[in-house]
């Protein structure tokens, strides 16, 4: 229904990107800020963090993009502009800078940051990188973008993906940044998603909001709900598709399409968790209802103990039922199958909620594995949902014992 | 109003105890069953875990005390006796063989288990045991019991206070396990209290059901909740004081000395957390009810981000600001003031829900100490409550990582 490609937010038609060393980061040579722009104005979305903590740029985004228009994001790495005195100022300011440079209207900004919370923000860094990186835009800017909005992550964590809407070519490209203080909750990590489709801002927002349920808000890297989570769709229509404006097949086309570019990014960031050196991803079936598939699944990806367990290759599946058993879901604990899974094969270890004779030889060889699934089978209806996370190391232990410093 | 004592389950009158390695745990010579024993029946309370999933000891207790009542405790380490096919019935084994020895009725046994789940627990061991272990109890068991019941605690947890109900002396000890898989709901870890009060069924269950709510359900070391916790307590009243039948000023003063028991349980169970090496006290003031002040304790010292930071002695203080703002209460955050305070002083890093200035060396001097105390306060009310945790640390990793071999 549609192909992958190399590439990221420049995919679709009309947009180009940057990013740069500006200076936010005083010690660090690492690229601090990012540009995406659309020669089109383009309609916009977002979800945000549902943390009362709120990061200044959200304020800002929210009230920007309230008429459902923009055609630019700035985004820097480094500092979170959250818990700031003059924090709402400085972000204001950063979109003035950004409209100045690119001649368009300061409120047509979606702005982003991430860092240290409770850091003062200084405006220099801004002035002086926002010229440069407008005159650097290109079509082939989506990596340093990428690049510019990483903080303790380890990849670049980009998609793009292609597909016809009756007879015209659309496409949707997206970057992410997310490796700790990961624990999404109706909104996500930063990600910042370009489409050419043509898309009301009506069903763009609908078209987010009911996919990120099952990709962004089902991944945990640590318990943290980030204070400057979003996720952000331009789309500026520049496909050249009809319009869409209700649930009709094209609709259903582009969810899909968006759900892979949501899917994707999901497993890059989960994978890409603060230390991690797996991508565990809980797939629980046949649960009575979709609310108690997702609380499982949350219940059992967030689990220091597994996450510990499955670092150490241990199959210790007592911590997946206990995970099960204080998730708070009403459940049958003796229907209960759980197994292991990975690229060298699957293994049952509990059957009707009790142990199975099992080989640890085998198990310890599906969990030396990078990508592990863990199935929950509740045995009691015919929802299911998977949860993305990732194990705890001791390098996430050693990345956060020292984060500011 | 009462004294501190050295000193455990045998503190108070008519209590012996005993502990040994009857040959549960494999491996290791370490001993892995403990046996209390009143004189005198005792009047029994006990709170239990609120997973779902819950050890087969856990059922047989409540059955057995159902009629308020018990003299004795039984429990082994190495093995939980839980999600195994016959485990209740090994479990009523096992409260048979401690009736025979001691010549006491089956049903009158507290029966409790600790260490992995999903392995079949034979009952061989407690045969060759449980006649020793009856042999060998004394008034100075307690110390063999409290290092019986330890899976990776590294200290025995003790405590034994001394108090007087009109002319009448009475006391109570108490012994407690706890080290992983620890954020109680209702109930908690293992705690087994002993007291010589004279005090009935009923008030007794309502002092330990409305003591722990702030004590033990206030300590998180790793946001998972076991499935075996309990606490119980046994009254054998032979302090000799009148019976506790309604909330006297009796009442009011063994609740006090259960409270301070409890408190300092706590205390030793967070700072022993797995591979901790701080104590983590949060202290919420001013809150504008109960609920509020237990939700953002607690949603504070589970942040694994914070726990990290404190261990690198990192006055990251935004990440206690983060921990508040997800917690899901309404709050007002531009009311909120955070402290960090240990015995090298006190430190503001935060007011008004902005970071203030402050002496990176000062605060480091604090957090280097071996307990630490997060002061939150909301500034919006008189409710207060203090939540117990531990640091995050590599060595809790690699316990976690490799806990079944």
């Amino acid at each position: 229904m549609f192909k992958v490609y190399d590439g990221g937010v420049c995919f679709a038609k009309g947009f180009t990107a940057s990013g740069l060393h500006c200076g936010i980061r005083k010690n660090k040579v690492k690229r601090d800020i990012a540009l995406i722009y659309s020669e089109k104005i383009a309609t916009a979305a977002a979800v945000y963090t549902t943390n009362l903590v709120k990061g200044a740029p959200l304020t800002v985004t929210k009230n920007n993009i309230a008429n459902g228009k923009a055609q630019a994001v700035i985004c820097n790495s480094g500092n979170a502009n959250t818990c700031n005195a003059n924090g709402i100022e400085i972000a204001e300011k950063t979109c003035e800078l950004v409209a100045s440079a690119l001649n368009i209207d300061k409120t047509d900004v979606v702005i982003a940051s991430t860092g240290v919370i409770g850091q003062p923000l200084d405006i220099a860094p801004f002035e002086s990188g926002l010229p440069l990186l407008a005159k650097a835009l290109s079509t082939n800017g989506n990596e340093d973008a990428a690049e510019a909005i990483m903080t303790t992550d380890t990849i670049k964590k980009e998609i793009a993906v292609e597909f016809t809407l009756n007879g015209k070519t659309c496409r949707i490209g997206g970057m992410a940044k997310g490796s700790g203080m990961i624990h999404p909750n109706m909104a996500t990590m930063l990600v910042f998603i370009t489409t050419d489709v043509n898309i009301s801002a009506e069903m763009l927002n609908k078209a987010l909001s009911s996919d990120i349920k099952e990709t962004f808000n089902m991944i945990s890297i640590d318990g943290d709900t980030s204070t400057n989570d979003m996720v952000s769709v331009l789309a500026n229509g520049m496909a050249g598709n009809e319009e869409i404006t209700c649930e009709n097949e094209d609709y259903i086309k582009f969810k899909s399409a968006l759900n892979f570019v949501n899917t994707s990014l999901c497993k890059m960031i989960a994978g890409d968790g603060e230390g991690a050196t797996k991508l565990l991803i809980c797939s629980v079936e046949k649960a009575p209802t979709k609310q108690t598939a997702i609380t499982v699944a949350k219940s059992v990806i967030c689990s220091n103990l597994l996450k510990c367990a499955i670092f150490g290759a241990d199959a210790n599946w007592g911590r997946v039922l206990c995970a099960i058993g204080y998730s708070g879901c009403d459940l049958k604990i003796d229907k209960i199958d759980v197994s292991f899974k990975s690229n060298k094969g699957e293994i049952a270890v509990c059957k009707s909620g009790a142990g199975v004779e099992f080989s640890e030889e085998k198990a310890k060889e599906i969990l030396l594995e990078k990508e592990i699934e863990i199935k929950v089978n509740l045995n009691d209806g015919n929802e299911s949902v998977s949860a993305y996370g990732c194990d705890l190391t001791y390098e996430y232990v050693k990345i956060n014992g020292d984060y500011r410093t």
